[in-house]
């Protein structure tokens, strides 16, 4: 029986649009386990609803990814999922879904595929790699995709911060989020995101949260995804006018990400105390940093 | 009499058009003295075929919006230069003489202005933050202008880096070297350059600098300016063909920069004979990193 706790993510942190993500303290669970025959899928939490329990499973499509590669033949799999990452709400919910994936069915295999492996074999299933590497790795990664596969960097976020993730009822598809985007953009609007991810991993890594909200600044994405996300300028300025350092858009949407130092003591109750009102649709958890990424229990 | 110590800068590096710079460790000496009356500018080098001997001299004006601003009465001025920065190269002469003159100045008000204060006035002179930042603090800046002025963070560069600095024998003037931009560019060139930056601040601040070939890639300028710059592609291949970890255009050229670890020995050596062929309008210089910035001797 192999168990693997693998982290939320939270991808793009303003500026860094498909190339920055971080790892968040909640989890989701994945247990497995060789059976004589056949696939069982157990969904314990509320995203059953959701999920497919068969063949179509994320996750037992990212296990057959490892034994393909590594051409170990299971006999049968049953699968136990406990998942806590919120389904399609921008906090990484699939990254986890194939990182856990991957990570079990490695451990099945004695871990012949390095952690790079598996990134490159999730980054395949995924499409990009900024969810899958933070998931992989913890902390902060940046991740760029070259043509024989990603590079990434990643560092340990400081535990000074604490990440506020307002997420709220409805969903919001990837694919119809980035069919907002333009094909072109003006070539300073280039320039100021290319000074902001710069500003925010100089920011993070050295402590200079001070610079964060300047560095979250974003042309490239957040502006056009704004129209698809009701009350997302209402829900920036509570967090800001709460003395949040950063907010920004986590991946895709619909979940908005507040940086807050974990001396910020008021943020929680205050914010809580203004969703209850017409933003009753938000809700509020208060997550720290995953340096520690996916890990086998 | 004062006398102020300025680093040479290179700017861009790659990726961070207008926004990513470092200081060098060759220097601009600027000696000042205030005298009965009058301007006497002395410049003892070969920059003085360049450079105004006069009331437009820009070390003289700098110095004058020190004193504009601090309410400054200065009788006479003897200014002499003693510059090593080429001048119109992408080696940040011109704001080399902007900081210099500001620090000078400020000394004979007895620092009544703040490093911070002196940054956005040396901005206000050349325009940008991009060379100046790095000419007052050393190291590595990133730079973003805000409707209030600039916002900065420095870190040192590590000393186990070489910065090979090819200098040609012609000048390209940064206004030309601008007018090639395009107004638009490609959202996927925007992402292009926003990964990079976050991926060359962290292998910069990491010291994981085998991302570096990666991370100074770029599709915001040096393709543009290519054209303008002979042999610029050719240069590019004989440093990556020596053991460069990364080369990128310095500014808006023509000097080009390649990082070199300090234990490669054979780069220098190996780079002169190639240059001696038909490339001999170029010139190596091997330099460390300035992690002081600007200093009163």
């Amino acid at each position: 029986m192999i168990r693997v706790r693998v982290p939320a993510t939270s991808a793009n942190l303003g500026p860094g649009y498909d190339c920055m993500g971080l790892a968040l303290g909640l989890y989701n669970y994945i247990t497995v386990e060789e059976i004589e025959k056949g696939l069982v899928i157990d969904i314990l939490d509320d995203s059953k609803r959701f999920l497919a329990a068969d063949e179509r499973n994320l996750v037992y499509r990212s296990m057959m990814k490892v034994f393909e590669k590594t051409g170990y033949r299971v006999k049968g799999l049953k699968i136990t999922l406990d998942n806590h990452v919120m389904v399609t709400r921008g906090l990484g919910s699939s990254s986890a879904g194939i990182v856990g994936g991957l990570i079990a069915a490695n451990a099945m295999c004695h871990n012949r595929l390095t952690k790079d492996e598996l990134l490159r074999l999730a980054t395949e299933i995924e499409g990009h790699p900024d969810n899958v590497a933070p998931a992989l790795f913890g902390g902060l990664t940046v991740t760029v995709m070259k043509k024989n596969g990603p590079r990434y960097i990643r560092a340990d976020i400081k535990d000074d911060l604490r990440f506020a993730a307002l997420v709220p009822d409805f969903f919001l598809q990837t694919k119809k989020s980035r069919t907002v985007l333009p094909r072109t953009v003006r070539h300073k609007d280039a320039v100021f995101n290319a000074s902001r991810t710069a500003l925010l991993t100089a920011s993070l890594l050295t402590g200079q949260y001070d610079h964060l909200r300047t560095a979250v600044g974003d042309r490239l994405h957040q502006d056009y995804r704004r129209k698809l996300i009701p009350n997302m300028e209402s829900i920036f300025r509570i967090c800001y006018q709460n003395g949040a350092y950063a907010t920004y858009l986590s991946g895709a949407g619909p979940t908005i990400v507040a940086m807050v130092d974990v001396k910020n003591r008021k943020f929680e109750e205050e914010v809580r105390a203004r969703l209850r009102g017409r933003l009753r649709e938000w809700h509020l958890y208060m997550l720290k940093a995953d340096n520690e990424g996916a890990t086998l229990l």
